[in-house]
């Protein structure tokens, strides 16, 4: 457990990285890390949450971020329900709480919850006793995708301070950018979010932002490519020829990118639009790696949060037996 | 196996409680009695299913009750699979019976039915060789759910026998109603229908019923209130305010009902329908608690029943080695 | 593992039946027939894949085959992802190559595939370092459900050469006829494709062929009943009554076939189309148990792959060491 560094974590909840402090995303990294070896077929997982229940409530679907959280918790030894919202008592008017509640009541210690509202995972853990982990609120938070991007990065940079790093694409849609934003920046790195500029536009967050994508490449040493969300933009005006010419990343691209500089794309990918395949497939891409290091930040997260939530427990029971002499 | 009770309980289904006796609801509610500690965390759970198959054969979807028995299944360490009727070979005309024989050739040891027919489970009763488990027949039988109300009321009020139960809303459709008033009949205590008129009409059953929720009240030790089904009155004339006005449980309305007296609802909640918030959340609620019942008794029941199969299989086998000498 | 023959198969894929050799198909089903009686409840299943992971990357639907496939893995102590085409990344126009890498890169020892093209096995074998096995692709190969079919002949005739059996149906939209052509040829058995005119024109495998089913009856060991496809024949004109009146396997027409001549069906039946019930539920009928052999050869199919899959990373791990001095 002092392996683990529960010590450093002391909340029960993981919602986002904007509150959370460098201490305690160095906790939850420094545990993956620690998990990595499980991931790779190197080691045997410690069945440390043999006995618990996570509930994977996934109001919206994503089925590679809803394995990885399977995968982390099951292999750590924890049973998963998976929760369909298209066929659940949501549908029958049940509020989110009570739908939560209920599955509480059936014994639960942790639940992951994907959901198109902001603030959703916020809200639900203010309903119930068990962990919650946000697993993406709509354009707002997704912290162990954050997390599992700058595992991968630190891993192969050997380093997660002082670098640059260039966010891409549709910036003010993303969870992703926004998470990596602010963990990336309490470690002490510098981020720029790079697009077009309607993408640049009345964003909620202070950053550093250029259109001009080749012009910062000469400084960055991890460049991480946004989705293209065909979705969003079939609406609405969207060249993509133009945004292809300007932001696909190349390897003549990435040639101007600091040496050694690694390449990031959080998938789906959309080949030959974000970038080529010689890229995505090249010695510089993370990508695969990233999909590893997710199930050990969440092998971590999912640790890190239950073991908070049992001391906090511990420590409510022993308040109440001293209360009552 | 002699704590579990199993003497008491000789069927290898449990396909609803009209025609159980009293000692077997009994044997069920004392198992349960047991398994609680294990659904609320103060108690590791016996692996006495392991190895062991279910199969959850849902035909009509049922997030709740699906997921308890699932937990409950898992939890002694067997193993569920989830059969999903809308993509099934169901689909492809294939009989209920024909499914539930090739799912049985891969190894099974209990398939939990709900079914949009009344008496379906009581057929695949008869095609198959492995336990079946009711969990929900159309407006017929739903006996886990009943077993449930009974195990949180004797829980909470130290007894089930001589009690004033109202059980009020659309009885006429409800396999809840029907269940409850089965069982709780059985043990001694008075059942009473309440609802409009129109919901009392052309009952298949015996039961003393009125349409006068305050004028039985003051003689109520529990008040089960039943989920108005919207989807089934949306198309009925049903004046929503009338109900409300006389069948909602309101603060006001419980403080009316003896001392002490217990609410249940079998969920998902309708609040500000069926009853108030400050009602469903107050000391008088036992419907979380009626949750984490679930799981127990359907532990117990799937131990019961799955222990009766192997007990009857070998009795078979017996008989089969004295018939060839 | 000297026991399961894994030094008779040296593939890490199992994709079709055409391309293995008789020794290997004897040496699936010799370790499908030690599996047997874990499948039947009589011997308790050896844990040999504990902590494995398993992907059921299933993109046309199969409840029967993609839960048979799932028992097998979870009986030997694997875990079994399920990954649901319809609402996954797959729809957002990945490709599926670049979904299987991702879900390997979160550790994966195989993946069992059933898609609607022809070769998206194969493609995806290119594409993956672990095992790959096809559970059905278009009217090209479905290994397994040969393998189960050989299986349950030779545990019920005591051999599996010299024998002839008769495919009745659909043969040409069959790959369950084309992959029991292949391995059963292979066994030294005769195979004849049975059916009207319009089934057995423009065929791509080179087999005996007739019209006339009551006349080869006689010479027949077995009799295998392919279903007839409703969703494929309502636009095409065919005409249900002759086919019955040639084809419908009844106890007369059964009765001209060789003494305890043995009935199969791939399931699901159309009872009274294909066969009579009297048939299908009749002592020469081995429906039910080729559902109990399909597990043991599923148990036996994964074993062998991932054993070789792990020999094949084993020595490439050596060879790396050896050329770095």
């Amino acid at each position: 457990m002092a392996k683990l560094g529960t010590a450093r974590w002391p909340r029960k909840h993981l919602l986002g990285l904007e509150d959370v402090s460098a201490g305690e995303i160095l906790a939850i990294l420094d545990a993956a890390d620690a998990f990595l070896p499980v991931c790779q077929g190197r080691a045997a997982a410690p069945q440390t949450l043999d006995g618990r229940t996570v509930l994977n409530l996934f109001c919206e679907e994503s089925t590679r971020t809803r394995t990885s959280f399977t995968l982390a918790a099951e292999r750590l030894g924890a049973r998963v329900i998976q929760f369909d919202a298209a066929t659940s008592s949501l549908k029958k008017r049940e509020s989110l709480a009570d739908t939560a509640r209920t599955v509480e009541a059936m014994g639960l210690d942790a639940i992951v919850i994907r959901h198109s509202e902001r603030g959703a995972p916020h809200q639900l853990a203010e309903a119930v006793v068990c962990s919650v982990l946000n697993a993406g609120d709509d354009v707002h938070e997704h912290p162990t995708q954050a997390l599992l991007d700058m595992l991968a990065i630190r891993r192969r940079l050997g380093r997660l301070k002082g670098l640059t790093l260039a966010l891409v694409g549709d910036v003010r849609h993303s969870r992703v950018a926004r998470s990596n934003l602010f963990g990336l920046s309490k470690l002490g790195n510098r981020v720029i979010f790079v697009g077009p500029q309607v993408f640049l536009e009345d964003l909620d967050v202070k950053v550093e932002t250029t259109t001009d994508f080749d012009g910062v490449l000469p400084q960055c040493d991890a460049v991480m490519m946004l989705r293209v969300q065909f979705e969003r933009h079939e609406s609405v005006s969207f060249d993509m020829d133009n945004y292809i010419r300007g932001y696909q990343l190349t390897s003549e691209r990435l040639a101007r990118a600091k040496p050694g500089a690694v390449v990031l794309h959080p998938g789906p990918m959309n080949r030959g639009i974000e970038l080529t395949s010689e890229v995505a497939d090249g010695p510089q891409s993370l990508i695969l790696f990233q999909v590893t290091c997710g199930v050990a930040v969440r092998m971590a997260a999912l640790s890190l949060c239950i073991a908070a939530k049992d001391r906090l427990a511990e420590a409510a029971d022993k308040r109440a037996k001293q209360d009552k002499p």
